[in-house]
């Protein structure tokens, strides 16, 4: 029985959250808070108090523990929240213990509402009153309080004003902080909670082709002309700036345009098939530059607000360094040939996949971690990793615990549109933001569904949705010889659904719809070659992508993608939802027209409730789109929405 | 990076069942299947293979190993059954590794529908045989075998042929049979499983008390009066006979009848005032008999094939021996007299809770257990337990594990009508039976919630009801006042619904139904005084109990509870389900009135599938309680139960 603890009497069981029985963290930013909750109770008919105990994390040492009060909501569910406000690794459980006092309290009440002689009840808290006494620590007012109870139920001279006084808040606080503590239960497990860069869970990223920044056509872009095309994203409101692979290219087996096997002469290849003889992953391609030209452009980025993200993509082109310096990291065919990418029967003859089962293993995963510490040494903080769920879950679990010991801000984005399981792997080993399946959600059904599991499901603990409206390979098929209103509504719902989001461009805001025969992906890709834009040019979907940024950066119900809440309304084409931040008292109704090519109109529920509205009391409803404001006093509301106007009201809710 | 297993690609997680993390057993009785689920995935496109792994565990010494298969079912989620065939601790844990020879299989297969060249993918494979046989252990056929799909290879004469040959379910199952499982992920976690008695899930109780068991008004019965009843009982088809506490009974604070706070001279007492001079808990009251006689009832009850279950009440009266012995045990007041059980306002004088948290907490425990040790060695095998809520949970935690320890088939019914976290608890921490509010759900939608939320949730994995139609504290107003149907609608119930089920008679099977005014509970009841009953007298209720019993001894569906499926019916005063056990052949539909004053009628939906029948095909409904046969061929079917005649139908489905 030496293992018993046989005094302690409570019990806290279905500790939430905890990510596979704590194994993972949940993940939060810097002040956002976590509610834990916890089922507490205690056999018998005593009463119980609990409190969540919360402390940092250092690698070695540990914070001091804080105690956070627990509040019983129902059916011994009990409730706390936390938050922290730094970055970095936390840990939480629980404490609970029998509370003798408020328990006598409680019996007090009851028999003297009975009409019991309470004479001895009396002398049983006397006792507990000079237990509490009994602690040398005590002294000072409270002191004098707790001896000041003493003498009036030593004198009793008015049995209501006893009890009265006995029950009173007062005594009970005092009693609370000053009680010993015994018997108390700890949960036995401590949870983690680890806390990043506000960035991770709000910001809007932009991404382009480097090498189709230049202004000449047949001319192949670099740094430079990147740095005259930034204040350009700068002036959107975009917060990072996203290039694709900006390593040498691989020469054998290059593809050539609109994905051919074979490249034509003076085809540039693919930027993911990457290295060659001019270097791999830690090598410029030469045409962008070399390394003092990316410093000016990651400097000129910080200048403007924005931030640098780089491409993490774990493959080879055949002639990439490595393929000679470490062949046992790649797998041989019996002619001697090297296995290049396939998902049978596709094959990608320009790619090597890295066999992660080489017993060399060990040595290939530092050199992989080199290449992210490679470039957060040249100021990169972000980075959009390629295809991770084709890499093992336990690589990119180590590498991310690796990488955040010394660099806690750095921020990995996991591009991978695969199966569900998988993607929320890959956000419990540590990716702090994933691409989704929110490019192929477009009924107001199947975006209620998806958007309602992202953020009312465990999900909503670690992972954290990035959504994109397209990307250089998926031109959806709500984009394809789509005009302006379509792009609109794809990019309104992408930036206010998830305070993630991001683009690629500038093909999406010029509107571009083409898509090459039979398949979801642009035609003419610039995956292949090189473009020239007019990136000055303004369009409509510009003017409103800088709109929603202003809109998203001024009010903080944007700013997190778990205060949605989906609101009845009679029309299948209009989806309708508020975004709410009580902290900041910024409350949104937000309504989208999900068809680009008719007007719509509806009766909303506006949950006036969630708005700290009476039923009856006016308010006004200010669209933040176009700057109209009405003044509605009732609980259903009539929206009307032309997608060749404008398909959306973002309309914030402000008192009347 | 020692600790990391770099190259174990595969991934395994969220596997069920599993109770707190793996802390509490989920419990089945012998031959009792457990599906077993787990995501469980790998990185990239290679193919998987899965199996649980499943052995006994003994203190000291655990079994070896046995492996069984996993199937995928959807959404990287897999599944296999197991099951033990001998009471006992077992745990489970599920391995996963990568299987090389169908990854290259279905890659093959692709590439030969694609028409591609496979003339090196069928060297790769060709690799891999050759590996497999060069594991010196493989022989015979099995060599024979592998060398022959080597020739094969090597001779290709026919593209086609050589395809399916290497596609063929014997190479399959013979590479899955031989390949070396290399770097298999295995679950860090073992799981534990508890195997019981069939008892444990299968069993008809009957509870009375043993000192109304005589023949005159005015006497005490005796444990021989009892031996003459046992027949009654056996006849009516119980399994167990629970008889409320047989010790001495306290003289202080004595309660009269009706709950009087003072007894009249001649009053017997509760039973659950346990203790007096003459005895506690291991002695017997002396009115009932001795060891000798108790030790004649014990067997008695066997040559019936009935169990004697015992209460086992952890509370003392006033003058129970242990106050004396042990005043630590128990809580003083300043008035120097000693607390008595309350739950304010309402005192209960005539009992003395036990003080959990006392320092001598270790003697009390041990002191606990040695009486349930006596009673074990004088033949007992199954407790009641009174209020197990209003004791610490690992007290019962360490209790039952030390009592399974050496005697694994006793078995504890928690008598705890509580709050729902309570009651969930006291089933993880090992009662093997659970007392449920089945006696206040009364409405088809009550039923059919609560009974979902039993059979369909976790708690199936681990909380095994036990339906009483009443107790001798309860006299629900399902039955108050009322008459035969209305005895007959619960009685139907708890004996379909749950496979474990109970009476409190004989007042239930003759019917009694005055309630003490304003209160749930008997007037002049068993528990304040002795009563005289005529044992053999036939009644309707009885003769359907007896009935009941019949069918659910000779019908394998009403063996578990966990196998029911309500269905679809019109009326909402008809509730409809089925109980299936496909393994044996027995399959029902059982359709009860849930109006005792009226007849109802109406169209069911029958799952044709869920018994194997198509839509059309003739099958014949046997109704057991009334032997009618219906002929009937559709999906939607008509009921009509006049609750005077009979509210239930208890349909065997059978072929026509």
């Amino acid at each position: 029985m030496k293992e018993i603890e046989g005094k302690k009497r409570a019990t806290i069981d279905n500790v939430l959250p905890q990510i596979n029985c704590g194994k993972y963290p949940i993940k939060r930013v810097i002040n956002e808070p976590v509610r834990i909750t916890a089922d507490i109770f205690v056999d018998g008919h005593d009463k119980l108090k609990a409190a969540v105990l919360f402390r940092e994390v250092r690698s070695g040492t540990s914070g001091q523990w804080k105690e956070y009060p627990m509040q019983l909501i129902t059916n011994d569910n009990w409730e706390a929240y936390i938050h922290a406000r730094e970055i970095g690794n936390y840990e939480f459980t629980i404490a609970a213990w029998v509370d003798h006092f408020s328990t006598w309290q409680y019996g007090l009440k009851k028999k003297y509402e009975d009409n019991q002689d309470i004479a001895i009840e009396l002398l049983i808290g006397a006792e507990q009153i000079e237990n509490t006494l009994s602690n040398p620590s005590i002294s000072g007012a409270h002191k004098k309080s707790l001896q000041q109870a003493l003498a009036v139920l030593d004198a009793n001279e008015n049995e209501e004003k006893t009890v009265a006084y006995m029950l009173s808040d007062e005594l009970s606080d005092l009693m609370a902080l000053l009680n010993d503590k015994e018997k108390v239960t700890i949960y036995p497990k401590n949870l983690p909670l680890k806390v990043e860069l506000k960035l991770a869970l709000f910001s809007a990223w932009y991404e382009f082709f480097p090498r189709s920044a230049a202004q000449e056509e047949g001319k192949h872009g670099t740094f430079a002309d990147c740095e005259r095309v930034l204040p350009e994203i700068a002036k959107m409101g975009f917060d990072v700036v996203y290039l694709p692979p900006i390593h040498p290219i691989g020469e054998m087996h290059r593809k050539g345009r609109n994905n051919a096997t074979v490249a034509g002469s003076g085809d540039p290849g693919s930027p993911w098939a990457i290295g060659s003889k001019e270097g791999g992953h830690k090598a410029i391609h030469p045409k962008l530059g070399n390394f003092s030209d990316f410093n000016g452009l990651v400097k000129k980025a910080e200048s403007l607000n924005l931030k640098i993200a780089l491409d993490f993509a774990i493959q080879c082109a055949p002639d990439h360094p490595y393929v000679k310096e470490h062949p046992d990291w790649f797998t041989w065919r019996p002619d001697g040939t090297v296995q290049y990418a396939e998902n049978p029967p596709k094959k990608y003859q320009d790619v090597l996949p890295v066999n992660f089962e080489t017993n060399d293993w060990e040595n290939l995963w530092k050199e992989l971690k080199s290449i992210v510490d490679f470039w957060i040494d040249k100021g990169i903080k972000i980075f959009r990793v390629d295809n991770p769920h084709t890499k093992p879950f336990s690589f990119w679990e180590w590498l991310i615990r690796e990488i955040h010991s010394k660099n806690p801000d750095i921020i990995f984005l996991a591009e991978a549109f695969t199966r569900p399981r998988i993607m929320e792997k890959l956000a419990k080993v540590g990716f702090n933001q994933s691409y989704t399946y929110f490019t192929w959600r477009t009924t107001k059904e199947e975006l209620q569904e998806y958007v309602t599991e992202l953020t009312q499901t465990a999900k909503r603990e670690y992972f954290r949705p990035n959504f994109w409206p397209n990307t250089p390979d998926i031109l959806p098929s709500t984009l394809e010889d789509k005009e302006e209103p379509s792009f609109l509504i794809s990019l309104i719902l992408a930036a206010s659904l998830s305070s993630n989001f991001g683009i690629y461009g500038p093909v999406f805001e010029f509107g571009l719809n083409e898509a090459y025969p039979g398949k979801e992906e642009y035609i003419d890709s610039e995956k292949y070659e090189i473009k020239v834009w007019e990136w000055e040019k303004k369009t409509k979907i510009k003017e409103i992508i800088t709109r929603l940024n202003e809109i998203r950066k001024e009010n903080t119900a944007f700013q997190s993608t778990y205060n949605i809440t989906f609101c009845e309304i009679e029309n299948p084409n209009i989806i309708c939802f508020s975004k709410i931040d009580d902290e900041n008292d910024n409350r949104f109704l937000i309504a989208v027209n999900l068809d680009p090519h008719h007007s719509h109109h509806g009766w909303v529920k506006v949950p006036l409730a969630a708005y700290g509205l009476k039923s009856g009391e006016k308010f006004i409803v200010h669209d933040l789109l176009s700057n109209e404001k009405y003044t509605w006093d009732q609980e259903w509301n009539y929206v009307e929405l032309n997608p060749y106007k404008m398909p959306a009201h973002l309309f914030r809710v402000e008192t009347a």
